[in-house]
């Protein structure tokens, strides 16, 4: 192990040189950045073609015609004897407009600086994803063999739904490779710098947009008010019945089924010592918001929330408007279900629109929450694997966001997802100047190829 | 009378010529029609020329370089013997942007249909005003005297603020015309087509703008929510304090005060018998708002209100916004004080607002509402004229919107303002294809020599 390790650090800057190259293809797929389809194509083709030299069997499936491509490569000699490990990440990116003149440099030029690759997708996701790439293409060069049967799947559509891989795997295209072990994501952030972790757990998610209509246009609130229900107010009044007077979430039912934390997780959070002035500071305001009896990451990692993320009605004169509308989203811990927290929410609403005002619902999405047991077998191995590719300790965490593509891959494997995180929370996912620390793509391929390493003593 | 009254039917075509003229001036003040002070310039010198013909003493008058010219035109024989009777109207008129396409015919045209004439500013304001013009312009031409010292004050930024015409008033331009009699506008509507009021009262109002601010900037919702205070759910706990669990408003002290409505006043609006499937047909809303106890008309006109106008936070993706936005506005009754009602207002939301969260208050106006006893000795007189102008009942009403200007006026003229609207409420102001009955601007040329003729005998 110590002699694999040794040759991923001999041949860093000529993988990094690649990494340049393959962040270079401007592989847009959210966002207003106009057409970028070819720029798709390419990045599938510069991931085919790396594959192929790596004499894995690799090719690009089109979904459907209107879908991006994924692309699937699985490893030389693979064969359905032993348990296959999947990688997953994605080759699209986000667009550059937001805004593109707070970028201080071309997004997909590749620039380095004190040791960052600043680019569009430097961090989410071509950088880690690329790491695990070259960690397999070290380990086939050192023994021509690796010690896992190894899936590659990388997909085009991660920033704009993941439609293509969603019905992918929804109609069985992952069953040729079964069963499977597991499947590795660094597709998370590590705690912080030096401080890289597993994550065991994501927030699931409920969202939906809704409505509510009362006149047929926008009227004059001198003519009419008061003989007729305003959509602002309504809304204002049904969505402030979600909250009790301290601002906590009071829906029936709402936190009904939730798994506890064990005392063991609690512990390690209360260990990793966030500090409230931290965020205060991070966040400019001048007080958190805080639950009761929950610590600042328990909040943040185990707790469900509310958010109204949209407001939007009428304008800033004397009328009384047609509609208003809202936009919520519940973030969900395990032992919860969207269905039913849709359904609660909704409920709940109801009861509070008025004779003479009408409300309707749109767009709902949702996903439960991830969860990988602490006891698992698979945590240890992989925190060992980290601890040997990062050199410091492993921590254990949870994350408050939600990727429902985690959720359904675990489904479908029936395997646990490993969320070995290589970016960093600064690294500016998403928005201007997104970095991605080449130090962390260096540890990350030695972690990446210790934990093939252990894999490989499991599978 | 009835030979003066015969002199205005004869002459109508040709003042209906006039008036055609006039609304064909473009003299948008309010809107996004590009630079239209030419026709500002037009519109007031139109006005200058017709009253110098009647041999009025007129005047354009600048009362500040930014501001739209008022015009002022005494009556020939002006004396400062008796009350002078003032006519307040205005020229400009709103935009036809709105949008410029539901226009069925060139808004500067001035067609006639179906006894219409059609146009902006054809009912708001030109024509009503344009009929008290004609109706004095009658009277000289058959006495070479009028029956009272006559005042016209027209200004040219009613849709924009009444600047120039609030700093006239303020800094005592009307002086050296006092004593008033009483104040004489028709920039109401009439009840109903062949229903023509007098409208005693106009509700107040209290306006302004809120924003609740959260985090420096919007954040991700996975990533931080549950820690930080969300501006919409904190705008919308907010605001939703200002209601009680029927809808109602539930403000210590708004209602303080309220003068309670007069049982005569109560009879005469009982008997409009206004109905409640008309309005729930116009609105097109499965039900009013009801507030017990008070009839429909009572609270369209008589009732306090408080409006959200205006919302806006965040975008319809998984984000907690920095900042959420609202505007608010009350209709105020007599009784009620502006700056007081403002003040309960924003107490009732500072004191929802947790720490953590920042609440900011904007753009307030307000203005208290008008009203003239029913039992005030111009009252009679002016139903009379109404009467003889119209040939039908004259009612009295009241209406729920607020003109600031007429309370500015009543104030400091220290005498009554009559407002005899001659327009429907169907003519379609500041919308497309407004329009103007042209029999109402001739029955309006009648009521105005009636009422002159009245007010004659009592100055």
């Amino acid at each position: 192990m110590q002699d694999l390790l040794k040759r991923i650090d001999d041949r860093v800057d000529e993988c990094i040189e690649q990494l340049a190259q393959f962040v270079r293809i401007p592989s847009v797929s959210a966002g207003a950045d106009g057409d970028s389809a070819p720029a798709i194509q390419q990045a599938a083709d510069f991931l085919v073609e790396h594959f192929a030299r790596m004499h894995f069997t690799a090719q690009k499936v089109q979904v459907s015609a209107d879908t991006n491509p994924l692309v699937l490569a699985r490893s030389p000699g693979f064969s359905n004897d032993r348990p296959t490990v999947m990688v997953y990440g994605h080759y699209d990116v986000q667009g550059v407009d937001n805004p593109r003149s707070a970028w201080d440099v071309d997004p997909f030029a590749a620039e380095q600086r004190d040791g960052y690759l600043i680019a569009r997708g430097a961090s989410d996701n071509k950088g880690p994803t690329f790491a695990h790439i070259k960690a397999a293409e070290t380990m086939l060069q050192a023994d021509e063999t690796l010690p896992v049967d190894l899936l590659f799947v990388i997909e085009g559509e991660e920033e704009c739904g993941s439609r293509a891989l969603g019905t992918f795997i929804e109609s069985g295209g992952l069953d040729e490779y079964a069963p499977f072990l597991c499947t590795v994501i660094s597709d998370t952030s590590m705690y912080g710098p030096d401080r890289p972790s597993l994550t065991l757990g994501l927030r699931g998610i409920s969202y939906f947009e809704m409505s509510v209509h009362g006149p047929k246009q926008d009227v004059h609130s001198g003519l009419f008010g008061g003989i007729v229900h305003n959509p602002n107010a309504v809304l204002v009044q049904a969505l402030a019945g979600l909250y009790d007077a301290g601002g906590n979430i009071d829906v029936p039912g709402f936190y009904e089924g939730i798994e506890p934390l064990s005392n063991r997780e609690k512990q390690l959070y209360d260990a990793l010592d966030a500090r409230e002035e931290d965020y205060v500071r991070e966040l400019g305001v001048s007080a958190l918001r805080s639950e009761e009896g929950y610590s600042l990451l328990e909040q943040r990692w185990t707790r469900p929330t509310l958010e109204i993320n949209h407001l939007s009605g009428g304008s800033p004169r004397t009328v009384i408007p047609a509609v208003a509308r809202a936009a919520l989203s519940a973030r969900l811990v395990p032992g919860q279900d969207p269905a039913q927290i849709e359904a609660l929410l909704q409920a709940r609403i109801r009861e509070r629109i008025p004779q003479g005002a009408r409300v309707e619902f749109a767009h709902p999405h949702s996903s439960p929450a991830y969860y990988l047991d602490i006891d698992h077998p698979l945590v240890a191995p992989t925190l060992s694997a980290i601890r040997q590719g990062f050199d410091c300790d492993a921590l254990i965490t949870r994350e408050g966001g939600s990727i429902p593509i985690v959720v359904d891959i675990a489904a479908k494997t029936e395997a646990p997802v490993l969320l070995v995180g290589l970016g960093q929370i600064t690294d500016n996912w998403h928005g201007p100047n997104e970095r991605f620390c080449l130090r962390d793509f260096h540890r990350g391929m030695r972690t990446s190829a210790a934990l093939l390493h252990e894999l490989g003593r499991l599978s």
